[in-house]
């Protein structure tokens, strides 16, 4: 192998179609319509879906929670609240602090991330988590 | 009912999730891995996903063919070639006249569209009308 | 393994940042100041340098060709041209057809690209050839 | 010379570049993988990388520092805290006060600017010192 380059694991668009599946169960159990959405490690989208009556712009919180969730590797949230909306407005936007984006761990590395929004931050984290049990991604407990 | 209002029709998250795993299942058949994006009637996304070897930026080709095909509520390429770049900039950039839009209509109405991007052009059509048979929609032949 | 990972491989920052030198001395060589960007498989920047004297609109179109040829995993500027300006604006702007990006291909995966502006097309792509032999990356002839 | 003209400096992008290495051999030494940005004294790129394992979105907060740092020609994080948000919204986002950000000062004039995002605030000017140091621009003590 080059020494230029180091082995890594994707998600695969089957897995992300499964954990969306997962999260989208979940949150019909809580009666709670969401927009979930499942980015690669690279923050770009591999899966979305707007369950009916989720709210619009929600959908973007979604996206920024999964972008945040992977960019940092670990759920959103644990920021420190004083820095939060500096750290917001110097990354463009992108970077949120609210709950509901948890990390996608498979066999120890960080492939990706799932962000819900529109429910309450409790909601959100409950469907997310949902996805990773999906497919035996590791658990983010809050 | 109010004289204000006019009854109309949704495509729901289910029928978004069926459209997307039809066209999935098209694009593996012809061995092309593809975006896939389903919006609703007010162009807003509502699933996505994106295969394993898709392009990354055809998922925006992908999102703009929806657009433009739900908008038009045709399939995309019928605008007049003379036009379409002009079109295309006075617009902000999502109306597309690229082939792989084609609109989902059911019971005679326009309720969304699908958009297909990372292959040739017949197979992105090929890949969205796949997603319209699955729940099924009318076709929209070339 | 799990079943929903995929492996593959990343450029490390050393590699980026090899590439990015074996082009700033071929660009030496010329007597060509560039814009040279280096981005991962997913378009995401890793490296860029601006040598001295190198036109400063011409960052865009390096980091452009870059994105391209990470997406399509191929030489920009093989696109048919009857269709480059359509697919330009329905990307976002970001996907071009000018001569200079090339892929990072690396025990036959590829693994991001690099994009070179700021000379002629011939001297682009020379330039960024320079970058792929720095680390042993397949060539990519015109 | 005009009596329309002053003379300036300009850092030269092979300084650019030995300040990359000093802050990324820092940031080895320090075991946190960073985004280092440099950027001209008119806020423009002249270079960057991100390390393996740096977050992905520290690239944007990275750009921050280094713009603000410019812009003001002092270290980041010396604006009055009462004013930092009103400052960075008013300013488009690219102003923060965010730690990770130092002037490159060389005979007296400021000539750019580096930051640094990934790790804590102190490790992130603590590379950004680094930079500095390495090519011989004034050191800026928190």
């Amino acid at each position: 192998m080059s020494s230029f380059t180091r082995p890594t694991l994707k998600l695969t668009h089957e897995g992300a179609l499964k954990a969306l599946a997962g999260a989208v169960a979940k949150a019909k159990e809580l009666g709670v319509p969401q927009n979930i959405t499942i980015v690669d490690d690279g923050g770009n989208l591999l899966a979305f879906v707007r369950m009916d009556g989720a709210r619009l712009l929600s959908r973007e919180t979604s996206m920024s929670k999964a972008i945040t969730a992977a960019s940092h590797r670990q759920p959103t949230s644990r920021l420190d609240p004083a820095n939060e909306l500096k750290l917001a407005i110097a990354a463009g936007g992108r970077l949120t602090n609210l709950e509901g984006g948890l990390p996608i761990v498979i066999d120890g590395q960080c492939i990706g991330a799932v962000g819900v929004g529109s429910g309450t931050g409790a909601q959100d984290v409950e469907v997310a988590r949902a996805a990773l049990a999906a497919i035996g991604a590791e658990d983010q407990k809050p």
